[in-house]
Order: C-alpha cells, then structure tokens, then sequence
C-alpha cells in the first residue's frame, strides 16, 4: 500500500497517535511493577489485536472483557485467558461454553445467589465447569455485593457444593470517574482496594481460597499509592485517554491519543460557526464533560498536528454535522478555516467514539498514516 | 433457518415491530398523498436496503443520504436517483465520482461560494458533470444560506457558468425537534416550506429554472396543512419513531418500532435498581429527552409484549449495564423482575440507538422473529 498521509484520508476519520498511544501504556506498566501487580488490561475501549497485543503480558493474555464477542474475537486470535467482568446472563451461556470450546479459560461473574442458582444447574445440565468471580460494590455506583454483606459468604458456600470454582472476587470504582482532585481519586483507589481485600479475607475466613482479588479503573490504578492483598488490576481507557480523563487530571490534554479527523464544509459568519462534517455519529453522543468544571461539548478542536486550537469547541452536533465554535460563545472571527480544511477533535470519551467505527487510521511521525487496524463492535 | 422466538435471542439485541413500522410508514405515505407532494425518503435512521425498500416509490429511488458510503450501498442494491444531504467536501469528491460511476444520479449540497468554487473547479479539472442544490437555512439551526442572502442569487449565477447543474433548493427544519406543541411543529412546517419556497421565487427571478424545492424533517412533514411550492419531501425518523418524537407529540410511544432486548443481571434492592445488561453501548449515549417534559433516561423498559413497565426507565447506564429503576428515584419493590426475565427498551433516539448494532432482528406476530436484516455503519 502506498504511504498516506492526514491530507489523504476522507472525513470523518478516527486517527490514532501511535506515539502517545506507545506512551499512555509505558505509564500504565511502569505503575503496575511499582505496585507489584499483575495487570489484566480491559480491551472494551481498543476492540482490536493490534492494540490488544501492546496491552498484553504475553500473547495469551491475561485481558478483561465486556462482551462475549470481545471474548470470541480475541480468543480467535490466540488469547487463552479471558475475564468476562459483568454478571453472567443465562441467555449467554451456550455463547460461554462456546468460547470455552476453543480452549480458553473464560471467568464469569456474579453477584447474587439467583445466579450462582442458575449457573449451578446449568453446569450440572451441561456436564460443565465454571469458574467465577464474585463481583463487590466498593462504591455504590453499579452492580455488586457490599463487602459485609452475609450473601457474600452464602455465595461462596453455595459455589463449594456445585462444579463451579469461585477463583476470587472483583471490584471496579466507576464512581472514580467522578472525583474532582488527584487527593479525592487517590482516597477512592484506597476505598476499592480495602473493599475487594476486606471481601476476601471474609472468604477466606470462612475457609475458601479466593486467590484472585482483582481491581481497577484508569484512575484508582494509575492514582493508587498501594495495592496490598490485590492480586491484579483492570484498566482500558488509559490507553487512548479522553476528554473526560484530562478534565479530572488523570492525564493532559496532549496524552490523548485518539482524535477524529473532520473537514470544514461551510460557515454561519454571523454566529461564529464553521460547520465541520463530523457530528454526533462521528463523535458519539456522549457528553461526559458536561458535568466537568469544562464542559467541551462534543469535542476540542485540533489543527492537523493536534494542537489544540484555543478555546474553540464542538458547540453542538447533529448525525453529520458538527458545529466549531468559541465555548464562550462570543463571535470570534480572528479563526477563519476555510472550506476543505482538516481539524482533528478530540473525543469527551474514547470508548464510545471509538465505537463509531469499523477501523484506526494510526498517525506515525509527521502526518503519516503508518498502518489501519481494524476494530469490532456488537455482542 | 428454524424460527426462533424473543425468549430465544442472546441480547442485547435490536428488535424492530414491522407491523408497528408497516403502520408508520403507512402514515407517512398517506400525508404525502394528501400533500401532493413526491417523498424522498431519508435512508440515514435506517441504514437498511429491506426496510428502505418499504419507503422507496420506485426500487431506483429516491432517497436522501447523510453519507456516501450510504450512497455507495444502496447504489449497490439498484438505487439510481440519491441525493446527498450534507454540504459536500472537497475531500470527499473522489468518492463521489465513483458513486456517479455506477450509474447513479447524485446530487450535492453547497451553501457558499466558496464551496462552489472549489467544485467547479474540480468539475472541469475532471471533466465531470455535477447536479447540486442550494441549501437554505429556514430556521438558524444548522447550515444553509438565508433565502434573503445575496449570496444565494450569487452562487445560482455563478453555477451557471461552469458544468454544474443547479437543479433546487433544499431545507430541513431541525429545530422542529424542540418543538412543545403540534400548533408549534405547523407554524415551524410553514416557516420551512415559505424559507425553501421564496428562495427559489428568487432564483427563478434571477433567470434560473429551479425545478427541485426540497423540504423535510419527520415533525414538519407530518404536520404540514399545505405545502404550496414544494415539490418534494425528505424525512427518515418516522419509520421507527421513537421517544423524542413521542416527547413531542409526533407519535405515541406505541408507535415506536424500535426496541432493544435485554436480560436482567442482577439487582440493588435496597436502591430499587434492576441491573440490565444493556448499558450506553446497546443504546447509545443519546440522551434526546433530557430536555423535554418528561426525561426518559436512556429508555423506557417494556415487557416482552413491548408495553411499557409504568415509571420504570434507564435511569443510568454503564457501558454494558443499564440501570432500571422507578422514574422518581423512589424504591419500587412491587416491581421485582428475577434475573433471567427478558425486558425491552424502547429508545431515545432511533437513529443512535439502531447505529449500534450490524443487524435488526425482524418481529412478526407473538414473539417470533420472522427475519434478520443486516445493517451498516461508517462513512
């Protein structure tokens, strides 16, 4: 394939910064050997081999999943280690059992003896065995026993007279999303891992192994000062960082590796808009800032080489139009770009704007595109 | 293929009612009759060549697109007269050229001389025919020129110089969307079809023929009493409709033929929630109805019949877990769904929430699923 650069590609396009990318996971590494963990990177933000296989400890894995297509996919490119880290549907199980199949060793998890019930019956219908996680409410944000809870126990009691193998428990502080102050996701990483610990000391306690205790968010891994009794950590975002990530200081604006590249198509001088083609299906719909002390709209606009152009945002969105113009909303008529110029915008959240598309044009040295990784979406 | 039923899919899943969209599309064609006007269906919400087909007046078309690679698909499937509705790119002209190639007579979008000028440009250069419409701005919300612009007669002008075809103009009345009463969405269908309708009064002053006056947004073209001048109407939401046109009065929420399949996970009974494993990813971010009267969240939950559970939405979503829980915050134990139980969710926004998924799962009569109709995304 001959050499293209930015200037080439159709718009809109998702450009990522193999540089920075390269960079945001040395950090993340150089992290986890200071805490002396191992690390089980979530792949639910990248869906691709190509940057899976930078993540990873070894070719094998281990990773974290979201999905059972995220499991299917990665177990077919040679992955044998595979977390599945939310709880376990019954309508999912044949889907499990096939990806077992292809000789991974997939954990499940679960939250409730509803569940551990249901999962029970079939391994014992389907002659099978299951390996779980408990998953533990360290936060209140989502799903989870509360560490004191007596079903936990129940849970794990119940799991020794069934074929299934209870490998540990499982924490994830999405509130850490919310912090406002490094201090404040510091506290919540020492929150999470006091809970996930104390979770298992509990088990343990009452006579079960539990030799997995697992954590993580981008923040509270990166934030942590330490993980005593955590045995691995779990984090995806870091890898393109956003937006969202920037505007709470896990990262600077210029880490983030992941931008979409949009052309100017036409103007409302009047009103201070240049019209832009890329919209909400090029961004995604996610507004993450918009409770941040910044709201950025839907997106930081970028010259070409990912300079930020000062103050100048996606104000508003529709499916194939973005709207640039100065958050204050002030006319500002000193940034004229005229019709057929490139802007590259930075993503509120990496997750869903890279979901927008089927593939990465990575950006190398100057404005080369050095390679197109494919991604993936769906369940 | 053996039939299946609901109860039998792996979900998440989209789930789209065909005699709910067969009705819908029935609605739509029975006002255009009676508006004397042609429909040029929007194939954007869709994405779809067996759904578009339904809408189609003829298997060639017409249609509108938002995307080239919308136009380059459904050329593909036979469609030959396609208009694409977003001023266009100079990057994007390659593409357009082999779109042409196929035997498809599309027409682009311009709003400025500048744009004009850099397609006559390209026009020559290329040896290549192009037809084009003006776009008209009819309410502020987005681009176009104002019918009252010096600048529109300029570009008629201008074009009639070069190989263009200047063949209409075009105007979308996007504000209609934030419509708060029917009374409203008329008084916003006679400001767009008067916009659209002296704009081209005025080229036709000028000298130019004009042929096509384009209008079109799914709450205008509903309620329109008249569209004197008009020839013809483009809309793309009403085959599915959903709860942002049911927030405004457009359709009622048993009109909306989209839904997404979920599954209950687990529970957090002391906050009220039922945790469901459809999360943002299954419905996308799009929050459309957080600034109507009644904010849905990001869904309503319905049984498997698709009747609306009374007061119990996504109030939060993960972006594999949706939580479900009573509209009010308040604690709602009446409602206790064991994990396993299938739900639906009806969606904000048609368009981003069937953006997520590759294929629609056709339902027919009871619960069985009569079909699987493939989607795309991308550009």
């Amino acid at each position: 394939m001959p050499k293209q650069v930015l200037e080439q590609l159709e718009t809109p396009a998702l450009i990522l910064d193999e540089a920075r990318m390269d960079r945001n996971i040395e950090r993340m590494r150089s992290q986890m050997r200071r805490l002396g963990v191992s690390f089980r990177p979530h792949v639910k933000t990248n869906k691709c081999i190509d940057v899976a296989r930078r993540l990873m400890e070894t070719p094998e894995g281990p990773i974290t999943v979201s999905t059972l297509l995220e499991a299917e996919y990665f177990a077919a490119h040679g992955v044998k280690d595979i977390l599945y880290a939310v709880c376990i549907a019954p309508n999912k199980l044949d889907h499990v059992m096939a990806v077992q199949d292809k000789g991974v060793q997939l954990s499940l998890l679960l939250d409730s003896m509803e569940t551990a019930g249901i999962l029970a019956e079939r391994a014992k219908a389907a002659q099978r065995h299951f390996d779980v996680l408990i998953e533990i409410d360290s936060d209140g944000h989502r799903s989870g026993v509360t560490p004191d809870a007596a079903e936990l126990v129940e849970i794990g009691q119940f799991l020794e007279g069934t074929g299934i193998s209870l490998k540990g428990v499982l924490t994830h502080a999405g509130s850490s999303y919310a912090c406002r102050s490094v201090a404040a996701i510091r506290a919540m990483a020492e929150q999470e891992r006091a809970a996930v610990v104390h979770a298992a000391d509990r088990l343990r306690a009452a006579g079960m192994a539990c030799p997995v205790v697992s954590m993580g968010s981008t923040p509270t891994a990166l934030f942590a000062e330490h993980l005593e009794g955590v045995t691995e950590v779990r984090a995806g975002v870091f890898v393109f960082f956003d937006l969202v990530m920037a505007g709470i200081n896990v990262c600077q604006v210029d880490d983030i590796a992941l931008s979409v590249l949009a052309t100017v198509i036409g103007h409302q001088r009047e009103k201070g808009w240049t019209i832009l083609d890329a919209g909400w299906m090029a961004m995604s719909r996610d507004r993450g800032t918009a409770n941040q002390p910044v709201d950025q709209g839907y997106g930081v606009v970028c010259d070409l080489d990912g300079r930020p152009l000062d103050d100048f945002i996606l104000v508003g969105a529709n499916q194939e139009h973005g709207i640039m113009a100065h958050r204050s909303g002030k006319v500002d008529t000193a940034r004229h770009l005229p019709v057929g110029t490139q802007v590259r915008i930075l993503p509120n959240h990496a997750c869903s704007t890279a979901a927008q598309y089927g593939h990465y044009n990575v950006l190398g040295p100057g404005h080369e595109i050095t390679a197109t990784w494919q991604r993936f979406s769906g369940w």
